[in-house]
């Protein structure tokens, strides 16, 4: 069978088929019986009626532990390789919704040891690259009380010991069938995913109990908690519940905003003109000319800024919907969508940068040293 | 060319042919030019003489800068995989003569990590064992001000940068190539010689200065340290040069002391009746008659007991040769040198276990945090 697409925690290309993938990787819908269920817990987040999280592993068990008594913590993370953009804050806000409706913990891991062994990018770069987008995420307003960031380099002494156990049980012909590497791969890349599956089992080594876990991510690191929820059970670590999201689209009409592209891509430090300019070259799902789409209308499915509205911008369902039918009726043309979008993202990039730069003297202090559950 | 012998850092098998592993890994001879130079700083040290450490890495530039004014340093260790055995003490015993000699700081690594990834042992007795293994260490009476053990988990948030720098430049195919790992070695043993190769480094990176680096160990550690040479241009580290030795032999006659074998193997814990029970049936030259042994006379060469004198047990030139010279003539039985080496280990022993005991004070005490050069 011929992938037309290719999803893997370093490379996202193609069309991406989501139900293909789902299957390929062996995770399970996200249902509508789960959704009534998580909805009783408090008012669904759009980006699960949306579908935007569409997939998981190990829900229910983990529901039926929580409603037992036994609190889970979230975990999830930032590999640092560039600036923040809109499609990574995605994840984190739904994080945020997990942890204000079930008022559990959060961990949050930097990995500028990723992407200094992936990317052409120095330690010093990473972990600079690492404070910075830490901006981002403590300007989303997680409670400080219960929320802990790691960065791998400095938290290494925590995690080190776990990964040891998790790399002791996992070969390079597992390595090399899950994540696709050949004898070219440097040992580090190779031995990575050991340091991402560790803060999923740090609180259990730290507090001698099991602690289960979720981690709401992206579908494209299936493949770390995959090894991670393997080798689990033999050492005595609960397997991390997931719940996986779609990729946040680029401008351009891909099928993942991607941080090498920085037309397609709106970063989270973008100023009112350049967002505006982004916007007005996105790809549309309009008609060539004003006249056709008036009498034909225009595709929404495949429109950026109509994406960018669905996945965030817009999270009112009546409004949504409106926008949709107004669109394929012919009533509502792509400069009009454009610039309310513009006003949308710049609103929501003014207070970001505001809180975002509160959060420097939160992130200035952070040593990350000692770093206890 | 068939192999009738092994040497990787995790297992030494065969009839060891020295000088053809010397040519394989490429190493130096140390020849009388080389002798003579070092016995400019201080008196030789019998290892050097005896050829017991015979072979080296830009031994020569080491002392060029030296000689400048560039002080060194010596780093060796211990993968802490069960109790100290003689052969273990052999290379610390001339780190302490190269310390004494030349003046310098040495850094001390217990890989716990290691003896995790490669053996049956879980972490706990790994770490266990790196406690009690340091005790041998330090009653060995290194100058403690300028001596410092570090223990690789503990550590590590010291080793991983610079582990991480090496790793990025090693592939799995070198590291194939290099140990002979198979897809079936485990991930953490792949990546495990970047953390073998971070300590050469560690003064450099922590200082920013380029600091020269010794390490005298076993032969057998070569395959890590040539990797490591390998990248340190590359990450403007200086590469470290090396003194190896031959393996210290086994009771049985073998080339190499084998913990697995505790009857071959004299540990430094075993009291006055293990140690003659041990060289009671330890492998000689002898004859099978003592009528044929006064005759023909034995065979020193073959001997384990006289092999035991020669590394370590008979520091004295004049004696040693008098020794084999009549064993050779048949004027010493085995029973009369098995003997005699008994008590010499057992005056040795006695000595090494009471000042093993005062090091648990300062072992007990050994925290390793915030270690720095």
């Amino acid at each position: 069978m011929e992938e037309e697409f290719k999803v893997t925690p370093w490379e996202v290309s193609g069309e991406i088929d989501y139900e293909r993938l789902m299957q390929n990787f062996g995770t399970t819908p996200i249902d509508e019986a789960l959704l009534r269920r998580l909805g009783g817990y408090g008012e669904l987040h759009p980006m699960l009626k949306r579908g935007i999280f569409y997939c998981h592993r190990d829900m229910n068990q983990l529901l039926d532990r929580f409603d037992r008594g036994e609190r889970f913590f979230l975990y999830t993370g930032r590999g640092p390789s560039g600036n923040t953009h809109l499609g990574h804050l995605m994840p984190w806000i739904f994080a945020k919704w997990l942890q204000d409706t079930f008022k559990v913990p959060l961990l949050f891991q930097m990995t500028d040891d990723e992407k200094f062994l992936f990317k052409d990018l120095s330690l010093d770069e990473t972990r600079r690259l690492s404070y910075d987008n830490a901006l981002d995420f403590v300007a989303l307003g997680f409670d400080p009380d219960s929320t802990e960031i790691i960065l791998d380099t400095e938290n290494i002494r925590s995690l080190y010991p776990i990964a040891l156990k998790v790399a002791k049980k996992v070969t390079f012909s597992t390595a090399k069938a899950v994540f696709g590497f050949d004898n070219s791969a440097n040992i580090g890349a190779i031995f990575f995913t050991t340091i991402q599956a560790a803060p999923a089992f740090l609180p259990t080594e730290q507090s001698g109990v099991q602690t289960p876990c979720l981690i709401p991510c992206g579908i494209d690191q299936d493949p770390h908690f995959r090894v991670a929820r393997d080798v689990a059970p033999g050492l005595d670590y609960p397997k991390p519940a997931m719940l996986y999201c779609k990729m946040f689209p680029g401008l351009g009409g891909g099928d993942k905003m991607s941080s090498s592209d920085p037309m397609s891509t709106i970063y989270t430090t973008d100023g009112p003109k350049d967002v505006r300019k982004k916007v007005g070259r996105a790809f549309t799902g309009g008609c060539v000319t004003v006249e056709e789409q008036r009498e034909k209308g225009g595709n929404p499915e495949v429109c950026a800024i109509f994406k960018y509205n669905y996945y965030l911008f817009e999270e009112d369902d009546g409004k949504i919907n409106d926008l949709a039918g107004r669109c394929k009726r012919g009533e509502v043309l792509c400069g009009e969508c454009k610039a309310a979008l513009t006003d949308k993202i710049n609103l929501f990039l003014e207070g970001h940068q505001a809180r975002r730069e509160q959060a420097r003297e939160v992130v200035d202090g952070m040593t990350f040293e000692g770093f206890e559950w």
